[in-house]
């Protein structure tokens, strides 16, 4: 049969950078610590294409990603992450005509969570995973890997904190009374989706976890699906004692790499998007910022 | 050339209730009491198909599309429902074979609004319209129209905001004083969604910015673009000083209906889902109502 | 501490259809015949209220869905519908104020797939289960169920390849020798989504892969992950020899239920969305139709 | 009243990329050659914020969106882009802390297209636009822009195509006939959605028209609202003589933008993206580049 792929392409000098499929789902079984869970993971391999070829051979990452997943149905991965980077080396295997493979995938992810010991449940976050495979040499392949989470928590804002405890002290003259000085003021409070990605080199491994409770630490307080009356107090009044703008979400983000992952090396990337969806308006809220663990560690004075 | 949509289909005695075509995106002039404006609206338009034929004559939907949008373009339409009224009954002469035909759209709509006369801006809404025309007879055709609309405003807890008072209380004695206790107090608050849709007889109009500001009205707050540091605190005071479930929202509303639309026949159909986006939860919580104008006048008791 | 939510609303006459909690996402156990698998499902759950409160108890929600799935970790469930037949009874035990309960569920499904047994993957599909308990009398309840799923497939327009016959026939007149009758002639096709909802009565029951494989029949062909080079040249061709109208798909799809389905009763509703994404337009074409089992046995004459 | 924004942050050395708004809808009166037309636009603004400040004054940006929105309705820009520059030079004298303002839009758009001189309609695209300003001295800015637009088409498999012809051949002999050797022959043909951004230098313009003829062109075909019964076969034979992967899609487009845009520099960055929803996989096909307009002048041999 005639293989229309590897024929030559009418515009002989034109290499592409990315040629692949997207949207394809499959349940990935990965092994926690404790537990084997069943990740229902979308995923998007490509890789580079050479000026000699029409076509990249498609089938071959469909083939490819059924395989891994029957794979992990026997012998779990450790982690989306390390299924990436499997998947990233092999294929450069099956499509020896490229230079670089990318898998990038994500999936809802659940982990427990509560405000008490008797008031958990599992909450939903997201998990965010990349591999980047480089053809170094003859037998030599090179692998940038991402690994990252986002967790929807909440946040109060400073500001309007302020200006209704001046604007509430005027009607309500007792508020000025010392012993009022910490008592939490009304302002608004809504959802904030921040996600935390780091870019890791070979060798180096990261627990999701740790990027998911480093993200509630920054947020004015993290939410939960069972929160019975009182409860909805105590995480208000959390809230209100640590109110944030997405500018302190994110200083307070960066702020905490350094002691949160002491053993990663300097070199590692850090990049991280927080949105805040204001309550007070139809529109969000958001900051982004791209840098790496050394600068956390020794910001430019 | 064959027609194969007028053959006979295999399977002769299935009528089938819609054949269309839907996500058909026109601009569309319309004419407000003060200017006109350019709607983008989305379309989704479909009759009824008899057991005698194969195929709908799908190319007349998009053509009728095509010819009311040139319409506006030289005359512009009152509302976005009088298109859907249009179309629905123009699909009843451009099918002869259907029974009935049924026109949906949606579109982005922008109304002045501001907390103070020097701080208005356009916010965004979103309109709804539907129109189904029926043959009753040789020369007598009916049509039922529903005209809607969603505003996002802001909801706080009643509920998160009684047990906060109780637990500041505790930590601060003063709150209990007398002179305090109309003081807002902290709770969680957050972006509510709420859509209005009136079923409406023939003969018998409303206009769209008396549903916009029925559904504000029903809300802790409505919410603005445009909030210099001052204004924020007087939102933040407004929802706090009318604390609302969604099932208030729904309740309010609805109770507000008959002195709104006091023009409105009993049989006009009501339908309410009002949806809050929890600041504390990953969830939304949400209401849904259906009922009549008349039941709301005098509700049984 | 004060219970705001069973406190008397402001308008006091005013019963509520629907109150409750959307989007919550939990991972759920299910036993299938060969294995059990986990699917992320998503959960809307909702009660009516009565005039007399003024709020629901929704954390009661949160909970029972938290412990359903905590329970199915230890014991799977058979079926997504089953664990919203189980919710929507429990519900009415703790909100004993409601008269009615309804949960909804959606997940994606993997089911085995191949266009040989060689070249066999995960497929994904969209399961929907829906599940209305309402209390008939201080010690009964009934229960409503609906169960649903989404199918991707292809579809290859009758119409245009008739057409395109005829003119094609002009340019190359060796067409219409009579070996050549039944060739294959271009068409578009495109991606067909079609989702099938069975209405079934307590104590009857139906399994999703027989509603996955009912649809996919009534496509011009099923669609799969992997092909290789000659695998696509098979699934055109079927297609092409099967080429349907949504119009064609719906009448096939309804009238194959009756063989399909042999053992449910009459009563049992039927409900069919069919969507074309049309290669040829940027929108799409679609039908609806709602029926029970019963007309499609003996239809209208 | 206390300014928090302008109050030193807790980790004083952070300096933040980005702060701002999203999900801004804006309706923008843009005039064309031949007519105004409006715009349902969605904006996204940002600046960076030195480590010395706590908060980005974002109600700022909220006002420039309305005061640039309230001068178009008066007097119309040329494009979503010059909003977008006008926008972002301004954030800069609005944010007098910042050194550098970004500035994204987006927005349906109407073309007029059609098979024939009588079938014309409004067919829908999608725009993009974003400037960045960059503080370079005293008072100098700097102006990068990039405009792009999405139009969705059709493309049929050139490989499906060769192998069904073999299969075909073995069915019907005739097919051998060399009269046939130009037959279009059956393959998979499906929506193909493709996005060309370019990135200007100050001075430099691109016409939104031109790119989207630019990517229409190298697709299998284009697609229209409206096609009579003849029309549709049309359609589908100029997809089957001019069969492409998404490969060939990219190449074609990128070939052909020396000749297309003469005028602009070298210096001008290509970014495109082409994504096959494909007919006979659940899954996309896609492919993406990025290059400058010298490379495709005299790329590298």
């Amino acid at each position: 049969m005639k293989d229309v792929h590897a024929m030559a392409p009418a515009h002989g000098r034109l290499e592409l950078h990315r040629v692949g499929v997207r949207g394809v789902k499959k349940p990935l079984v990965v092994q926690r610590p404790d537990r084997s869970v069943t990740l229902t993971a979308s995923f998007a391999v490509a890789v580079d294409l050479p000026s000699t070829r029409k076509g990249s051979d498609l089938s071959r990452n469909a083939e490819l990603l059924a395989e891994v997943v029957d794979w992990t149905a026997q012998r779990p991965v450790e982690s989306l992450e390390s299924a990436c980077s499997t998947i990233a080396r092999e294929l450069l295997v099956r499509h020896p005509y490229a230079k670089d493979a990318e898998v990038r995938a994500e999936a809802d992810y659940f982990a427990r969570r509560g405000i008490s010991p008797t008031r958990q449940s599992l909450e939903d976050f997201r998990l965010y995973a990349e591999a980047v495979a480089r053809r170094e040499g003859p037998d030599s392949i090179s692998l940038a890997r991402t690994i990252g989470a986002e967790a929807v928590g909440m946040t109060a804002c400073p500001c309007a904190m302020e200006t209704a405890r001046e604007k509430l002290t005027k009607e309500f003259p007792l508020l000025a009374d010392p012993s009022l000085k910490d008592l939490p003021i009304v302002t608004h409070n809504q959802r904030n989706r921040t996600r935390l990605d780091l870019e890791l080199p070979e060798g180096v491994d990261v627990e999701v976890d740790d990027i998911l409770s480093t993200i509630e630490s920054a947020q004015s307080s993290p939410t939960y699906a069972i929160l019975k009356r009182g409860d909805e107090a105590d995480v208000v009044l959390t809230a209100h004692r640590h109110p944030k703008f997405v500018e302190d979400v994110m200083r307070d983000l960066l702020a905490s790499l350094p002691a949160r992952f002491p053993a990663l090396p300097d070199s590692v990337g850090v990049r991280v998007v927080t949105v805040s969806e204001e309550s007070i308006h139809k529109y969000d809220v958001t900051s982004s910022h791209r840098t790496v663990l050394g600068d956390l560690r020794a910001p430019p004075g």
